[in-house]
């Protein structure tokens, strides 16, 4: 995979772009393209920091025909995502990539940019993972995440949960996974 | 990782292992361990060989260190799972590796073992994927997979779906990874 930096654009959009660029750039090259990042910065980042509604894009991140290949060779050597020739006579008309391939992309956009360096503690899972289309070589994703809820644990009163819609997009808006994460976050301040 | 052979096992485990060592050794050199295998090969496996209440175990995988590491710095790059050092004042008391790492461990033994290579159409997703305790450096671990559920399809009458309880499990039996697969098969006889 290359970690690419996003493409030229003008008005509101370039503007968002050159913000994100300033406050969210990271060391994979991957880059914040939403209008407004969290206020607080990863490594200050807590529960409270997690807003239901707020949406969030990364990326882009570019996948290749060997980047599949490499990936499937590994965890999931079916031909549709090891052999080209074999692909091209499959259902989807060519090579795609693993679907744990795009999971795996998708999580390298979270831990870069979405989960707090400080205050994540870990998580119990994801609900409802789905692949609606193929992700295929040379395509471009982007992950975009919505806080769908955000509770204080009933339990451990120093966390709470937030669960997350995550998806990832094409440049044509394709959607190539989708899943709702769920994460266990340490509260700024449990005696609020 | 390394693909294993099982350990040396005595009585009726050792039977039902040497029995299935024989009929569904692969080339990645896992086995499966369950008393029997499908009774078609992955070569010629239908939808209608997909029977509910059916158990199947694939592996060992022995999960090393480094194992851990090379995944988590392409995909997950959280110092839980790439600095051992930093991971042992973490809330694991150690490395861990990145649940999506589980995921393609368990994926791999699915495509060695479980899918057909004739008649896998495609997966929608995947349900309820959880990851109720770690996968650690030196674990050796094996695919468990029950059918749940196989119905034909109704829009389509090629196909039928099954749907599969899969778990990864440590030789100690800890549960590292679960979740509930979709997947696609053609019929091998549509008109009956």
């Amino acid at each position: 995979m290359a970690w690419q930096a996003p493409p030229a654009a003008g008005g509101a959009a370039r503007r968002a772009m050159l913000g994100s660029m300033t406050s969210s750039a990271t060391s994979d090259g991957t880059r914040s393209l939403g209008p407004a990042d969290f206020a607080a910065p990863m490594d200050d980042r807590y529960f409270e920091d997690y807003h239901p509604g707020a949406t969030y894009e990364y990326g882009h991140v570019l996948v290749t025909e060997q980047d599949i290949i490499d990936f499937a060779r590994k965890f999931d050597p079916q031909p549709i995502h090891t052999d080209p020739a074999y692909a091209v006579t499959g259902p989807f008309g060519g090579l795609i990539a693993s679907g744990w391939h795009s999971a795996g992309i998708m999580m390298r956009l979270i831990a870069g940019h979405y989960l707090s360096r400080v205050a994540s503690l870990a998580s119990p899972g994801v609900d409802e993972l789905r692949w609606p289309s193929p992700l295929r070589p040379g395509d471009s994703v982007r992950a975009r995440l919505t806080i769908v809820e955000a509770r204080p644990s009933r339990s451990k009163p120093d966390r709470g949960i937030v669960r997350s819609e995550c998806r990832l997009l094409t440049r044509d808006d394709r959607v190539v996974l989708q899943f709702v994460a769920i994460n266990l976050v340490s509260l700024r301040d449990p005696a609020a």
